[in-house]
């Protein structure tokens, strides 16, 4: 019965009709022309969505964990530092990642809720009297506690230190729904997959490189094939891949990046602001917490939400799937159990937020939470009205 | 920005993934054996939707408009006298095609809100002493009003003067979202079409035919060819159409009718209550009134409400949609401009109402409607809580 | 394993997957601004499809034949008389409906496989002194015959006569394939479909009307509601549909109109008269006649061939599909049995047409039919060969 | 105006209406129970086609290349050895990939046109006293070539030395479309993926692992993370993905599945000779040779064909693509302007073929071949007669 019901996870997000249309496509030959017509320019045109003009835009046929793949065993080498915070599942991915490619990584632990720690970075930079850190790898939004990072900061903090390391960035839960620039804020390369901000189905890590990392790509030795920037680059020069594409993923990017311009990237990002805002103003309606520590860490495209003490996380999210048919983001890692998320990204508007809002007060209700049924979507319905003459 | 929130228009209606699936289809040969093997099931399978085993489905590639001039000119010849009683737009309008077609049309005028007036229709045919009347003609559900009739009152009322006339029934928004007993009422003909409780594209009009029906087919001289049952009946027995069938509703309906019976026509029925009836409670925690006048009218597949005093119904409509997406119905005939309709019939869920719900409210709070926001979702959100456990 | 195979039905038409895609929308608000702003230039559009600027464009959601039953429903009354030659099935059929609408229908009988004869009209015409003839009806395009008629020359023909009747013309398996002028030939309606020429799903009737033919609307008594045209002119001006429309054939037809102005009018004619020579190129090498008596009968759309003596065409079509899994069009009519028809118009490239023609030979050849095995296709792939610059 | 040609590339391959359609779906909670009960048929459902009752299936969201980086890197370390032949451009990428992670490669180079020399990998081991070769690598289906080789007797070679080293094995463009018995045959890793016998886009590698594979698994050092298979059979196990899977491919390839066995393995493979061999008909019916050495090692998914002296097959194809808007494989590596191919698996059809046939020998002559126009066509068609029936 529930098969209309939006989902709230944060990504995949919901598909427009539009693109699981344009993705709708018979298969063509990717040796012919009108491949290369289409290709070419969904590169160019993802280069404005990373806000970069200096850097590259490369693709492949795996999902966001692929392309982190791809950012360290292109530029590394195994016995290489680099300098990591953890404070998300997503940042404790991508340590356990390098430290199986035989990387030296430096571990900076922060408290799940807080965004990187550009002091501390500043700090480890600055001890780093041999330059031996090559790279320090930052997450943008971490999609398990719905924070964002200021990554200008993390930059200015690099800099500050005089330190020559790369700055990695893992944006596949911000790209093309929350400002990124890029070229501004000194990012060497930026991780992204096509099925968060770009609408579209699981299947293709997309990757802003700067020149700075491109260089360090011929003296990488880490082992690769499948994910060597070089031969898709080369490929991709001549118009093709080094092996098969994924043409529909490719066409339903096409269209995507078109929506997006159509809409325009400020509009999107004030959209998914709109749609986050409303629902943290349930949250506060619920007298719940965020575990985002702080306003300017806010996400907005994922609302992380601890459940009062005593409460099982996993038990409501399961109620409101199991009772209601919606799908909301459980608790992750440490958050297990202690938090839900709401995703809030994609093609959403805040018609969609309030119906997932009214569902999980019911199932907060049912399962005797004290929280007061409509509250929340009284005071999203408050802010959306408020400022819905932006959004027309 | 809106294109993914549900409509609440009265029909037609959200369509399921599944059935626009089942609908993108390629040509296929309509004269091949595979055209018969899924069209006769179809035919066979709405009888159940139709509550018939004596009678026969009659299809049409039309709207419901188009099922109802069938039903007339198939068995009346001009100058045949009909007893309707207008108590909405669609018996209205009933009545304006059987003048049209050179038919007397014997009009009992009741309130708009009421039902079929079956003491009245007793009176009238008891007054019949020639037994003129043909037939008697009823609206199951008044998608102007939001009113469900009584069909079987009105057949006891004809029993009951001991007249001979043929009973036809508009069911274009009942039929597959709320009971229907063709042969149990005493219907002869029943009209519904493919873009209400079967979900589908508008472009079918489905008849349920009584055998008195069809006999009196014989003797009727209206002219048709297009909507003729002989044609359409003989091509029909030879596993064909008269002319081009509509291969994709076909294909479409079979497919629809699959999930009606998957998830059980007496759930079907009971899911559509729920969610009429938490609506019903919004309505009521608004302090607004619904146009239907007792609950044994209230139709289960869409409200329509009452706006205060001094407020336009066509300024709220019109606003929820420009500034919010969605769409509602709006007043029509005589009630145009004083109320507006939820349509909540077909592949919708209690999630997908609380967002319509929370919309209206919002639209309503922005015109100044002295309503409380949230009050209305509450209310439904209470009403789903509580009868939740039924749905699964 | 048939299911990719195209078909060579005349009608419905392959469909391309650009239109099928088109086709394949969600429920929106017919009563939406939206709806308005699509709905107007798909009628303006198909003004130039028809060729006429000053005639209107009507549609109704029904096959061709609701559009025949429109055409003279709003035209004509009880007891007028209307002129027709009966050359194949779909004048027949015409016949057969003016007929049971109290029509006197004047028949002048032609052998099947001639075209419209001008003299014989222009004869009846003539004979006509009291200028009861209301109405002259030709088709176009026979479907079952394969045979264009010259439509120019039947308006010669009338004006010749000084005869003030109103000229229709079927043109349903003729239009968006064939050229076709309305106002240059003076034609007061044409009658068309959206699945052949426009490559769509079966369910929309298109009529070009013209001045003369709206004005005869005023005291033409014949019954209508569903097929008024008034209704439909009144609601369309108000960006409209006085019933339920078939939302998805409308945006559909959008991107048709689309697709055809993309090639232009002039090289979608072109390619239909290439791919039809080349079926005929293959039906000369195998020695078989077509039914079009003379080359400037020759439809573009489709070919109707004879089978030697002593063959069951029927037979020949029914292995095709059981064996190879392809539809062609059977004999119709007095052709049923003696005659296959081969459709290629829509969306039809020479490909497409070659595994056709491929597999109707191999058919034959397993019927022991006396025609060798690969010359028909060779035939055609020397025609298309030659022509083939002119197809990019 | 060739969207709707079948494409005659060896993969990837037309997509079935009813694939696309399965594919064509929304967002769902991929930590739902709804994903857990779909993908797990799916992985037991491979092994059928696989042809293993003993081994695991794997799969990435990745092509065939991640496939063939994910069967080195999880059971192999640097420096280790591997012994592959080089008979074709996929044998070739395999060494290249092979080297650039560090591993010794024996190569025993052949002619291109042969298959996997069974005699010279036995004689290699035995030569290997020291058991230093871990791997035997070797391509089923030469997509270069259209070469099969014959795999059993590979293990045959190899157990006849008595080496321990694992047999992987590149069945990308044989699985599902000819016989392939991992069980049978030895094979410890089997790598497939979506777009070729499955029929589905590009977008998903399927592994197929035996015990041994497996345990070498625990050893193996080379780094992965993406590709590891620990993470995947873990999350699997638990019904899961290690990070977002490819949601509409699973859903795909559960359809596909279906469909397959549906029309039953045996018959799939049947019907791929059977297509094959109408192609190598008119190969031989065009005085033109295969590039596959002997009919033995004739491949029945894409035939790779010399063009005459002097000719050049890249202007073919491009002529073909450019003038009939059909595509065929061009000629890789060595063969490169010296051969082109027509794929002839997945959903393909007789009808399709001929179709293939007809263009590229229109192409023939507009380019001066020296072959005779129709001779190719109709000797498949003789070939597709006699063998129809087998078909039904």
């Amino acid at each position: 019965m529930s098969d209309q019901n939006p989902v709230f996870i944060p990504g995949p997000t919901n598909i427009p009709d539009r693109l699981l249309n344009a993705m709708h496509m018979q298969t063509r030959d990717h040796r012919a022309p009108d491949f290369v017509e289409t290709f070419a320019p969904v590169l160019e045109d993802c280069k404005h969505v990373f806000g970069t003009e200096t850097g590259q835009v490369i693709t492949f046929p795996a999902s966001g964990t692929g392309g982190w793949e791809a950012s360290i065993t292109n530029t590394l080498s195994a016995g290489d530092t680099v300098l990591v915070a953890r404070y998300g599942m997503f940042s404790h991915r991508w340590i356990d990642m390098c430290q199986r490619h035989g990387l030296e990584v430096q571990v900076i632990d922060c408290e799940w809720g807080s965004g990187a720690p550009a002091d501390k970075f500043e700090q480890a930079l600055r001890a780093d009297k041999d330059k031996k850190i090559k790279v320090v790898l930052a997450t943008h939004n971490e999609t398990a506690t719905g924070v964002k990072s200021d990554i200008a900061a993390v930059r200015r903090a690099m800099d500050a230190a005089g330190h020559p390391a790369m700055l990695f960035v893992d944006c596949v839960s911000s790209l093309a729904s929350m400002p990124f620039e890029m070229d501004a804020w000194g990012v060497d390369i930026a991780v992204s997959g096509s099925q968060k901000g770009f609408m579209l189905s699981t299947g293709m890590a997309i990757l802003g490189v700067s020149q700075k990392a491109l260089a360090a790509m011929e003296s990488a030795t880490l082992p690769r094939t499948f994910f060597d920037f070089r031969d898709m680059m080369a490929a991709n020069a001549n118009g093709g891949f080094p092996y098969t594409p994924p043409l529909q993923l490719i066409y339903g990017m096409r269209e995507s990046l078109k929506m997006l311009f159509e809409e325009g990237l400020e509009n999107v990002y004030a959209r998914h602001h709109r749609l986050a805002e409303g629902v943290r103003r349930a949250v506060e309606a619920w007298g719940l917490k965020l575990c985002a520590k702080s306003p300017e860490l806010y996400s907005d495209t994922v609302s992380a939400i601890y459940v009062p003490e005593g409460f099982d996380s996993n038990k409501l999210t399961e109620h409101a799937f199991n009772t209601y048919g919606v799908s909301f983001g459980i608790g992750l890692g440490q958050m297990n159990g202690k938090a839900f998320r709401i995703g809030h990204l994609g093609m959403l508007t805040d018609v969609m937020c309030l119906s997932g809002l009214a569902t999980i007060e019911m199932a907060m209700a049912d399962l005797n939470y004290p929280v007061e049924l409509g509250s929340g979507v009284r005071a999203a319905q408050e802010y959306y009205r408020a400022t819905a003459a932006a959004n027309q």
